[in-house]
């Protein structure tokens, strides 16, 4: 199991991780299976989404704006209870295959930590696991 | 593979799973890999949140009553096509890796069954897998 | 692991491909464990959710063509922004108990590959993982 750290710049904004991912799993030394990425957080998720230009993440992060208010008539009182909404609907995880000791990922695809409460240190955990 | 059966009181409701999944996974015995926990059910998800403040999971419950409203133009004729999307978009199922015995999850982080068609028997599957 | 190719025929659409990867699976010949079904790609995703009334799906689509409108101030010149934000909510990747052989799916359960994109040729991809 490896853990990854990243300090996030912002309130609202997606990590590209892929390449720190791959690392961790050389590490591991996995051929083949799969990998689960899991954020230990309750204000920020793991998605994969399009890699190629960073245009799409800020219109993903818009869009949950607008479907998730920051103000509105909340119980939970931290004022961040958008983010722990976001975090549900976005997913805490995500698992890929692993082939040849390599993520399988599409052409397009990277693997995004989503930041909905920073900025703040996020840890996320690489575990792999045997086909 | 293990099942866990949940009596829910009310139609929409987050019941907290945690401490019920981590018996589960002690009785399946594996050291370190990851468990997977399904919903059986296409009106029930699986989500990991806030385990410290109820009203988060409260929060959650309103802000997807309001993205997707009980009553609406649904083609569905049993009148619960909001459980349904809702399920779609919360998912129904979480895999969290596991090291010696235990899960492993954030300080604030809690497993938690999502009814949104209840009150009813819902049953979670708990299945580890080896790293 | 083996693929699974799907020629959608809309631009949204969701394929019931249960028996699809269930073949699949029984080629890898795997008795116990999980079974991941991933979208290679960034405008379809993968779900679980009725397989009885069809339209039940359809009702996911309609709303959410109505949470996540294809025409907005996106900044992805593309036109299918919409498509990227659908996946992102609904996810591109399950992952399911396998028992002799099988795997296990509540009584209603089907697997969809949910195009919000197409028509186009899609992949999955299904990796076996064990207990």
């Amino acid at each position: 199991m490896e853990h990854i750290e990243i300090a996030t710049p912002r309130r609202c904004c997606c990590v590209d991780v892929t390449s720190r991912v791959q690392a961790a799993l050389a590490r591991q030394g996995v051929e083949s299976g799969a990998a689960l990425i899991c954020s230990l957080h309750t204000t920020a998720g793991v998605t994969l989404n399009e890699n190629a230009d960073p245009d799409v993440m800020e219109d993903v992060l818009a869009a949950l704006a607008r479907l998730v208010p920051r103000q509105g008539s909340y119980r939970h009182a931290e004022g961040n209870s958008d983010a722990h909404l976001k975090t549900c609907l976005v997913g805490v995880s995500v698992t890929l295959p692993v082939e040849a000791g390599r993520l399988v990922l599409g052409r397009w695809q990277g693997i995004y930590l989503c930041e909905f409460d920073g900025p703040r240190a996020r840890r996320l955990l690489v575990q792999t696991l045997r086909a």
